[in-house]
């Protein structure tokens, strides 16, 4: 986990305070069921609710010599709960408190990423209505293309992250499971019933069958929704990147007052925001592959899953979370230029309506081939005219071919140049995407 | 792709004539669509339907030449239809034809993985209710834990592949959009009526939102559930060869009568084909990244995403379809050895019922960690006595040490080896998976 | 393996033929090394080597009988022989034959890419001289930063393909080893004179401790550096996707007389070559992954890597040589627009020497806040002002700034904005690179 | 980076006061260059070296505002050194600190990763020879087939781990680059002696061609090497995991006093170093593909490799160093169990000579289809015949199969069952494998 791109909240979830308060009570909750279920005496529960604490540093100590971590938490809290503590963790197995508390760990972990996705889409939602009839040019290839509106783009990137919500919402609902069913899951020394308590109390479901642990399929379903929520944020990043190129310049990440864009350059403002987006989407997608290979464990279980969801399972939530936060921010706070959208637009002299014509030539009875050639041979003219070229360039050009006046007259031709049917179902999209 | 390792059914679907044909299908619809709004002349859709057809040969011819596959594929089919033809692809791109033809494609080979799944699950209910109250030891890490049945065994795999096939389901829903929004999506030269009429033929529904291509997002979605499920494969298949092992022995892939193990070695009998499973899983896992790096293309679209398609499209498909069928064909033929699995199981002495001694040890007044250290202390001296062991080896040990029996009675401590007490929750488990 | 992204030459390595006429190649060089240490008849490598031949179609037959593709083989290639053939593959194990044989596919194939970097590097610099003292500015962040040269851009990627060049000669040492070393690797049942004659007449060398099977830390090793060439091209190709944006053009793929960029807009040409250089490169890459996972094998062997490499040797090599020479194609026939590029380098009116002015200042003086500070104020008026900006914007706003020229004389200030400053170095590093 | 999975040692290299620290050096340094050259006062440099000293904690608080790490850095300095400051970092770039930093730390970090390397090695040598003649079965996809010796499994892993060491010092000569190049890499602000000095103080070599930055292709071969060293730990400890099993129990990971396996069962020892082994090799391949998705960097820069590097600079390097120790501390104290490794190679009856007796057949005339049948069918009685099987099971139904006996005197049968000649070549492999 890099600290720098960590937000507490997210990073509180993973503190080792954390941890061991949900293993308390996981384990104090499981002795109210045993109680109430008469397995164990009513007043160890009591008691163990009562004085169950741990001390950090002492279950550090006492895993150095026992090299196992339940163990070594359950001796501290006995040494403040005392005797009754030896009716703790009866029939249960490390890995129903391991993976209990995984799955609230990540449980919580996706609903501050699901709060996360929220934002960025707010933040979509509000700047596409902004923009939505802001003209700009469409690219193909990096290429101009046609025409849309610089908020239909931003509907396209809310309508990902609306997907990607729901994404992370059958992530959530993946992963939160609760397993307390004893050593090789048979249930042989645990009623199934403190199960159900336990998992019902910590919002979770009992995981149907467990094997000692809850299957890591789940876990790797999980961490790959994750992989393409920020697979989607690096798209996002990507498109602000591009349209802040100095030979572009549509939008701009906010540059605050005081910040510096070059230790050697003192013009630079560099959109570091979405570049580092980028390279945090690397990193959260690095998770995918080896939460798959973490799916096949040896027989009832094996423990090789645990080194790595000690590494992916923070570091990849804590760098989404930020990332989502920081993409959304940039949204936000994006500083956009209609005027050089406008600018550019105009740039290929109206090459942009190029299959308008092709169109038209075809309606008026041309095949497609001798209107695409037609149409082609007066583009290719225009594009190879240096810039700046007039924004009549294609149709001037095009009144000037004898066989393309002889099937459109002039009016049809300059129908075909008027921009606005570009953005006529711009309404219509609009409502599909938000409603 | 890997002819071997291919399905017939899955292989079709990949073939550069189903490839035509649905590209045939969808012009032929959009002009249908077409000429109901009367952008074009009715004749022309009915010319369309009557003589398209297209030549592979043909298109290949044409390819070299334009450098571009939906303009070779257009002029061969209008080389059949005649003039007509001019009003095919009328305001409509390429991406048009080659997405929703990708997601007609991704559609029906889910629904051939589904398929495969549900053979895998059949498979699996099957073999797991055979084998419901067959003993066998239950393993962490490798080492012999606690008593569990094979059925049981085979339940979890069964509960994984349900989950399974609601991932497949899932991802199916995922990729079966239609998107026939012309250039840069915005709809400009076709009306949305064309492609809701177009999708609704096919089987799919509109993309809210399409930048002339359906977003990557779904795809690589789609690609990590087979990654997901293939995982699930590599488990199961994992599982099988560790039983077969020679040391344990438990079960077998079934050798066909003239089958041949080894070239050198006449007496082998490999579990090859699980062996190849885990192979299969990891081309198909291998997908996933650079379905994931698909995802940020550039602006409205670039066309980086489609020679990874090109490639994962079929292979992933149809490897995870071979190995679906594989796996279910290694369970169904399944050699189960119950008695090799009695054998093992009393490998340990008794060492299995460990856990059952020290809770009621604990039970008893004594401590957690002093109950734990009385019978590690016994266990150990049990675990290093050469094989074979007397299944009683524990608790003769047991019955020996003053410690023990100052707290157990002798009925107390017999009632801890009782194996059947293992078992007992199967019948419940089985119900929370089958229902 | 997708034929469109293929050349033959690659491709031939990998054909049924080809390996079947590899594995009779093993297999009678070591029957001929066996028959000089007299452990077989002369008479029956002779016979072997005269009347050896095989059939894929009966080959195929056989094999699904027995199961074993190398028993297959050898059973048709002795009913070609006649009894001789029962001394051919003594002491012999299939994966001597295999992975020999894969290391001859992989060392040949090797060859190929070698040869295909080569051609990289020679594209690379012969463009890179053309154009070594061609003006174009330098982008950080996709942002102006300062002047270069396009030859010194491309002597970078000439640099890197040097680098290529070398790892693609390790990645052929490592897998270039032969194991002719019978069950479990001990030769037992034959000597490891065998191993070194088949080695040597093939040009490789022995594996010094195989295990039945050639250790697959080399394959990974290999497939790994096949990883990073293909990554390397996927820079060299975004730089290309880059600098062919509309609003950039600095360079653009040949587009050749017939070609067609859409089927909607006729006036496109998109750099449909480099973008799909980028797709290749992720398919090329995602060979890396299961060549680690392959790694692992269970004790001596087990033949879960066999199906990951029948996709991954011939699809990682087959598309990485194609994806070698298209892109030397594409630079072979770049076309650079040199006017393009300076007009680009003019758009911020002087600013890209912004730090010449920066460094004045400390030199005069100024410390390197303050200079900072200075500088970016007079910078970011001009990068505010709309385009076209004047070329000397910068220098003119710096000439009214009191607090610049009471530090710098009108001279030294002039001087900062000698642009040749900046190409100064570019034939050292040339002579760096290119020697 | 997981804390409990690091070595202080290579933490230490990636702790901001050691990057600081090379900060400053390499400024340091190139001030005495630039002194040197007459670039800069000789007094800033003396007074740079002198005073020069950061404040983390100051540069943290710099850095929230200007948003600038070296930037920051810098002011940090200036605070000590004062005025003379604004000669530090004349005509360099953020990169030039930055990268040249990352490749010290990189060649530092290589270091200990060659060391150990090296322990794995002494570890596998050491108990190589002590085991070189202990015979084992071998075991091709876990199934017995034929008898080698446990040193001689060892020799193979010590075979590899030596190519991991050359791997090693490639991956350190890969990375130990210095720029020291300004602004886009032209050396257009400062003399590229100053990267020579530089370059050969901090024991590094120039960047041929930087371009601003180091390029990236070099990282992702770095990272490449560490996957495959890391798989190299996975197969090792794969190893050691499945010796351990409790059916096979040939070797165990040394379990200290006082160590507890398992919470629940008392009596479990279970591999749990290996397993985490396992767990840490999936964690450093996730370097791997980030690693070379950073390669494409847009232009001559951007940062988003950045992140990336951030996390598996450390994460990689450190999570490595601790498996590496960790294996050969499992290696040095593994406990070899060869009574039962004499018990196991016993199991099968002798089928483990299978291949001798049918290559007897074949040089006493029968073809190697009839001899391969008369023997399968007598192994297959063996095989499913139930143990506990007489050592003699195989040899025993031969001398009764009338085929057999009429091709083969008892004499030469009986000498197909010497496990001795198993073992003959044990001399001359560990000949080329340890000189």
């Amino acid at each position: 986990m890099i600290p720098r791109y960590a937000r507490p909240d997210m990073v509180a979830i993973w503190e080792p305070e954390s941890r061991y308060g949900i293993w308390l009570e996981i384990e104090t909750l499981a002795m109210e069921a045993m109680a109430e279920l008469g397995t164990i005496p009513k007043s160890a529960a009591v008691e163990y609710r009562a004085k169950g604490k741990f001390d950090v540093a002492r279950i550090d100590e006492i895993e150095r010599e026992v090299k196992h971590d339940v163990i070594a938490f359950l001796t501290s809290v006995a040494e403040h709960v005392g005797p009754e503590s030896r009716f703790a963790h009866q029939g249960m197995t490390s890995s129903d408190v391991l993976d209990t508390c995984l799955a609230v760990q990540l449980a919580r972990a996706s609903d501050l990423l699901i709060a996360g996705c929220e934002r960025v889409m707010a933040s979509l939602k509000k700047r596409a209505i902004e923009h939505k009839m802001t003209p700009t040019i469409g690219r193909s290839h990096g290429i101009h293309a046609e025409p849309t509106t610089f908020g239909l783009k931003l509907a396209g990137h809310y309508a990902e992250f609306a997907r990607n919500l729901e994404r992370l919402h059958m992530a959530r609902f993946e992963i939160a499971t609760c397993a307390i069913s004893g050593a090789v899951g048979t249930f042989a020394q645990i009623d199934p019933r403190v199960e159900a308590y336990v998992a019902e109390k910590l919002g979770l479901v009992p995981e149907p069958v467990s094997t000692q642990v809850i299957p890591r399929d789940r876990h790797a379903a999980f961490f790959a929704a994750l992989g393409v929520v920020a697979a989607g944020i690096e798209r996002l990043a990507t498109e602000v990147r591009h349209l802040q190129r100095t030979e572009v310049l549509e939008a701009e990440e906010f540059f605050e007052p005081g910040q510096k864009g070059s230790s050697a350059m003192p013009h630079k403002r560099n959109p570091v925001l979405t570049e580092n987006l980028c390279g945090l989407a690397r990193l959260v997608r690095s998770a995918v592959t080896p939460a798959m290979e973490n799916v096949a464990l040896w027989h009832e279980r094996d423990i090789s899953h645990s080194s790595v969801e000690r590494g992916i399972g923070p570091d990849a939530t804590i760098h989404l979370d930020f990332a989502l936060h920081r993409v959304a921010m940039v949204i936000e706070k994006l500083v956009v230029y209609p005027e050089n959208m406008a600018r550019n637009l105009a740039l290929l002299g109206g090459l942009h309506n190029s299959q308008r014509v092709m169109l038209a030539l075809t309606q008026a009875g041309v095949s497609r081939e001798d209107a695409y050639r037609l149409v082609q041979r007066n583009a290719m003219a225009v594009w190879q005219s240096p810039p700046p070229r007039p924004s009549t360039a294609l149709i001037d050009r095009l009144r000037a071919d004898p066989d393309v006046t002889a099937k459109l007259d002039p009016k049809t031709l300059e129908g075909c140049f008027d921009d606005a049917h570009h953005f006529a179902r711009v309404d219509e999209i609009f409502a599909r995407v938000f409603g």
